[in-house]
């Protein structure tokens, strides 16, 4: 089957979502995650829209990506200034990436209403300002905004601006449903008709998904002529998001036959899609297509044993080609294999017994609403306590939270934590904006009269969820942190019918999991790592 | 352009999905909000599979609805037994519903490895099982299981199934993508190919979102010949969920010119499936097609004005037609006339300057904040202040909670609060399982001396949530509450950087709104209300 170019808009378009920020550093890995998938081109921003995309661009600068090339996004040419004298193209030309994309319109109705230019006068916004930076030796992409509505307007104008893109020497001009309303049939004909007028130009497709085709719009465009598909990790993005690039790789190649990425590459793809939700603190969602936990699913009474023997009759595809697995039960960790493997990857020495005892401790934590998917600091902690190697920061004697509303209104909080560390016996005290605010100023206070730098470790984030499953029992708290010491970040959980002794638990892997890290893991770098980074520093925990 | 009748199985098959239950009340209250948006067919499930279902096909029995018709579903008769004989077949015959869905083989893997029978005899099942259905005077619709991988393997043979249903007098034959896994243009032909060989069979579509294509493959196989599509509220179900009827609803009315739903109806669309995911504890996706809170959301800079002058060259589609609105930044309560017309509902008298005055506070505390949509008991009693007519429970003087792990272990919660009622100081301490649990107990204690059946309303759902708007000042927590009084299901929320503080108020905005509530609603029904409904009586908050 032809090949078809995968392109990663989840930097750019895909911040536009409510509440979606990366900072430079986890834009970062994001790239790396996604040149180790095996994306063909990233888009990373315009170069220096505001502070952080610029640090962004000085940053890839310096970075060797395997498979994956950098695109530097922006627009056409202003209407009062010729292409040379338009900062944002200068911009551009000045920037390392060797691809730029440039967007312009390709609708009359916003041409006339919007830009309020003529369309003659678009027409050579779009030459020029594609003509300089080819001239600048970068290879250019035009994404033809609102195509299809503007196709269905005036077709002819439409494919004008196409070729006009063309000759001034795009390598690829992308359709883009900018709007997000059309549906296959339409967007399978309006492609069959661009790619039959204009058979030389390479075409790509841009999607949004306000009329929850995205994704099939997308492949049907394939369909017809496209070989290039533009989407966003898990379909993040403004209003209802762009097409999920996730399920686009998958449906192309498990069920198209097009060669997009290499087996063991696809088999990445849960991890990658995973990976980016947790660094954009979204819980990812367990229905999504393909990587989702309960992609596949099966239902109560349909024993696993029968499914796997005919897996075929049951199972759209194999869920281990896109590295997800069967059955929601199974923990993640439940085999033996992937727990040393994990211990390795730390750091950690786990004979085949230890393993064993990790799995089986894994099983029962999880049975009582642990998840270590987000906590991969908490998991690391529980191989180590199985490797035998482990020494505990502190021993606990006590710690007590008081919370006041008082008779003027102030709502005061206070903790005080009884610990020793060898034979010593430290009593701290310390208020606090919440109780578990409160708990880590005592903690710390005590710990870093013999630990020093572990005031240099921050909480990042800290979440909160009720699970509803153990219901009628009484709710039991899940509590997430993600604690950072300024260069990685790592998660830990705790898990209590009470919320303040949840919050303690997690918060004591969080500085023990910063004391023994520094140990182990020295060589390691973040390669697709199951670690949740917040989303802000210095958010304090409630 | 052709009719289209709309199938819902959220009853039914949505609950398959991972954590999806509803009470038998709940389910019935789905009923009405489905028969009032315009609904065909409404799927209810097996009517006796358990007592849950029994219980809802007795209530469902005495309902008079406005368009929707209840189906009963089931499956064809055993592979040993006659049709008259089959004990599933014969709950069917004996329920009120006056039409039975009955699910059957239609693919050679499924009838030879599955159910191991023959070719022949399953064609009997299907046959058989209709006849008899019909015979005692149902309407009958075949769902062809698996039909899109058994035509791909025997087409020969999948027809024959539709053939011997229809030739067994079923009305509808509904074809089925039970693995989920089809892509548009393979169901496209093959729907095509099924109305052309069986032009007299009345086709229905049914498929799952395995490769994220359901909204596309539902509405191809229109475009192909269906004339019924099955789908479930917001797309939930099993694995990766059935097809979205919302989103298909919109989408054929909207984009493709059927006339589903009357107008008027359309613009319950928004409403209907928020309240579906309350109902089910599930927060709305705010990314979803047409209905989510960002669907209409505009691009920062683009202003509110410019949008609406242009609409047509930003949206899609006009949200009003759907009852969702343009720009997320203006709050869903923003205008007075809807504050009047949910003050009328709740029978409070509001005056337009208190109306206004609302309208600002909501601003004021969105801001800081607070989210009203799952949180109607707390804005009831906001706009109660504001009309004059409110008198608090109580006078707060003090509270105090102490969360102390002691030496041995064991975690000990307690709290103390001082309250004034009238003339009358009330001290009150109280264990719990947790800090919110124990203010709870002695907030209760306190008041229920005066007010004793406010002992009779139990918290159902306790939910935080950390929001990270505001990080780098601290987080800020927010605290939503459902509570009971065995009746009505009502949400009150707290926001505060403490999070014993924000579930303080929210707690005692429930009890207040029990007391208050009391005094008016006394006539008001469940007709698609705002209200959150708690998966699981009896939670004890953290």
């Amino acid at each position: 089957m032809t090949a078809v170019q995968l392109y990663d808009a989840t930097l750019r378009d895909g911040m536009g979502g409510g509440g979606m920020t990366l900072t430079a550093e986890e834009k970062l890995r994001v790239v790396h995650a996604l040149d180790a998938l095996g994306i063909h081109l990233i888009e990373a921003g315009f170069p220096a829209s505001n502070p952080k995309e610029g640090q962004l661009f000085e940053l890839l600068a310096g970075e060797h990506l395997q498979t994956a090339e950098i695109v530097a996004f922006g627009m056409t040419r202003r209407r009062d200034v010729t292409a040379e004298q338009d900062e944002g193209l200068r911009v551009l030309a000045d920037c390392f990436a060797p691809v730029c994309t440039l967007v312009g319109k390709s609708s009359v109705l916003h041409v006339e209403k919007v830009v309020r230019v003529s369309p003659e006068k678009n027409l050579a916004m779009i030459g020029d300002s594609i003509a300089f930076l080819v001239g600048e030796g970068k290879r250019v992409l035009f994404d033809a905004e609102h195509f299809f509505d503007g196709f269905q307007l005036d077709r002819g104008y439409a494919l004008e601006t196409v070729r006009a893109a063309a000759a001034a020497g795009a390598e690829r001009v992308v359709l883009c449903d900018t709007n997000g309303g059309s549906l296959p049939t339409s967007v399978r004909e309006m492609v069959a008709d661009v790619h039959a007028a204009l058979p030389e130009v390479a075409l790509g497709i841009h999607v949004h998904d306000d009329s929850g085709c995205a994704v099939a719009n997308t492949l049907v465009a394939v369909e017809a002529g496209a070989t290039q598909v533009q989407g966003t990790v898990n379909g993040i993005g403004e209003r209802t998001g762009n097409a999920n690039l996730i399920t686009i790789i998958a449906d192309l190649q498990l069920k198209m036959g097009h060669d997009v990425l290499p087996p063991e590459s696809l088999a990445r793809l849960t991890d990658t899609a995973h990976f980016v939700d947790e660094l954009l603190n979204r819980t990812p969602n367990p229905a999504q297509p393909y990587v989702g936990k309960h992609a596949f699913a099966h239902k109560a009474g349909m024993h696993a044993a029968g499914v796997q023997a005919d897996s075929q009759a049951f199972e759209h595809t194999d869920p281990e080609h896109v590295g997800n697995q069967r059955d929601i039960l199974i923990s993640e960790l439940a085999g033996r294999a992937t727990v040393i493997e994990k211990a390795r990857e730390a750091g950690i020495e786990l004979d085949d017994a230890a393993a064993q005892r990790t799995v089986e401790q894994v099983k029962a934590l999880e049975h009582q609403g642990f998840q270590f998917e987000a906590a991969d600091g908490s998991f690391e902690l529980l191989m180590h306590k199985q490797s035998g190697g482990y020494e505990p920061l502190f021993r606990l004697e006590s710690w007590r939270v008081l919370v006041e509303k008082r008779a003027d209104g102030q709502v005061e909080t206070e903790a005080t934590i009884k610990i020793w560390i060898d034979d010593q016996q430290f009593i701290r005290t310390a208020m606090g904006n919440g109780p578990v605010h409160a708990l880590d100023q005592a903690l710390r206070e005590a710990i870093a009269e013999i630990h020093p730098h572990l005031r240099d470790i921050e909480l990042v984030n800290f979440k909160v969820r009720i699970l509803d499953e153990t219901k009628g029992t009484g709710a039991i708290t899940r509590v997430l942190i993600d604690a950072s010491d300024g260069q990685r970040v790592w998660g830990t959980i705790g898990v209590s019918e009470n919320l303040i002794a949840a919050s303690w638990d997690a918060l004591v892997d969080s500085l023990e999991y910063g004391m023994h890290a520094q140990g182990h893991r020295q060589g390691s770098t973040a390669e697709v790592p199951r670690v949740q980074a917040g989303a802000g520093a210095g958010a304090k925990p409630a």
